[in-house]
């Protein structure tokens, strides 16, 4: 039985203890529900905390797409898929999975992963974002975007993507 | 000597009228201006109006970066570049640009251009936008995000980029 | 402890009986030896038969790389990558294993990935190449190409670039 | 009316003075038949040559696919696209022509660029090319691939292609 894939985006550099320690959370969260978790791959920011969230849990399954081979993986990647097409890989993040959770407000990075997740129709759940970024992609996505406050909502919100 | 590269982006499905007019003449002033115009390159919307205006130009240089084989190309692309990455293409047309101008609201497409424009540190300018995009995106890249109400005012902002 | 990840390559749809039967086995081999199996992912052809091998061994993981949303996934794809940038992905495949097993003579898109594998540096395993191949590919890499004439040959060469 | 497009592709750091001369007149020869070339952009062999032998003739427009924002820009090249996509944007390149056409015997990236034109169904002129080369992909693309020996003989090949 194929597991169903989740992303989830959010700050490299910039990222607040709070959005680390929610990227943590979903990270095991997620991982506990069954989900392969998919992320930007990098050893920084919200990428290594939900990866290292999820391999705290047994059975989680993580995967990175990196922008490029002289990128550092994250240690809690299991599969770091190596693309070198730098910020193009935003779009390979994306439409991997069924449903992208962004943690926290991000960067423009992150916005891009937002933006092109719209673009191709995929659900997307904002956990602890901003309301200028909530007031955003609601306005460009309409119902497809939900927002949730806590990783436990956001994980709740994902689950009805989880069965196709 | 090399002629500098400008990009302008916008909806392709949902422009307005007025979005519209302002891409024809935007092509028109920046072909004047001696730029080369990069844009999507779709046979639709702002792509379709921006290059119809720089082609009316005497000299006028037209490059369309499309997103696939079977997309349509606007009739007044002088040098269409077939990439089959498709919304991946978005990082090219950015990255190619010496300066991005942003055509009316535009929907997720035109967003992940924007987004992308500032992660690559490219200057930004917003002709038209609605207010929650100007307030996102000048939040996003600060002072790299300029304001443009006209076609006339946008083109003169893009004057202090034309050479390095 | 990460595992390490192989690629295997080769036709689509005009695979041989025995090559198919050839990426079976090596599927099997090589997920035995703990290799992550990295694949075009396609439900045709050297594709399919690899996964379907790497999947009859407990503890299998596949990874498959696809050109488009709209491909066919093989079926013992634990992990589809939609990369939506066509042949383009090709050089993903080959840049996120560290060893590249071609698997018969294969068509265009197998001669792309094994000059791209060349390009990048890694080292490359020809099962049951035809001699016009052979001699094509060794001119291009010189001795970073090797020759197998079995799975089992094959996967005891891929051994060497198992531990980094 | 649009002008078609050309690629020619060859060795960047090993291309022979006679490789290097014919690139020169190709430019020239392609240039002069109202071509505009594309090409992999670099400041080097076959993509110097080339770029600068069109630029030799009044109205050559040449046009360079540039794996990255780091790679030098040949002189002679008008319109740089940056697609930061590395050896991916070798699929671009043959995308966006009608016809690509190799000089001398190249090196794995061309390689590359020869067996994804074939898969892309792109017809192929080899100038120049070593047997091996000849052989392998004549085998691959069987009447899709054709042989000159001079730049006058591939330039009057490629004309065949040049109204759609």
């Amino acid at each position: 039985m194929v597991r169903p894939i989740v992303s989830v985006v959010g700050a490299g550099e910039n990222a607040t203890a709070a959005g680390l320690a929610n990227a943590f959370r979903l990270g095991q969260l997620l991982a506990a529900d069954g989900w392969i978790i998919v992320s930007g791959g990098r050893d920084a920011g919200i990428m290594r905390e939900v990866n290292r969230g999820a391999k705290s849990i047994q059975g989680g399954l993580t995967v990175g797409i990196l922008p490029s081979a002289s990128s550092a993986v994250a240690p809690d990647v299991d599969v770091p898929i190596i693309t070198d097409i730098g910020q193009a890989r935003n779009n390979i993040i994306v439409l991997t999975s069924r449903v992208v959770i962004a943690c926290g407000a991000g960067g423009a990075g992150t916005a891009s992963e937002l933006a092109l997740a719209i673009k191709a129709g995929k659900p997307l759940i904002l956990l602890a974002a901003d309301e200028a970024s909530q007031s955003f992609f609601k306005r460009l996505g309409s119902d497809r975007v939900q927002i949730a406050d806590s990783p436990e909502a956001a994980v709740t919100l994902a689950r009805q993507f989880q069965i196709e």
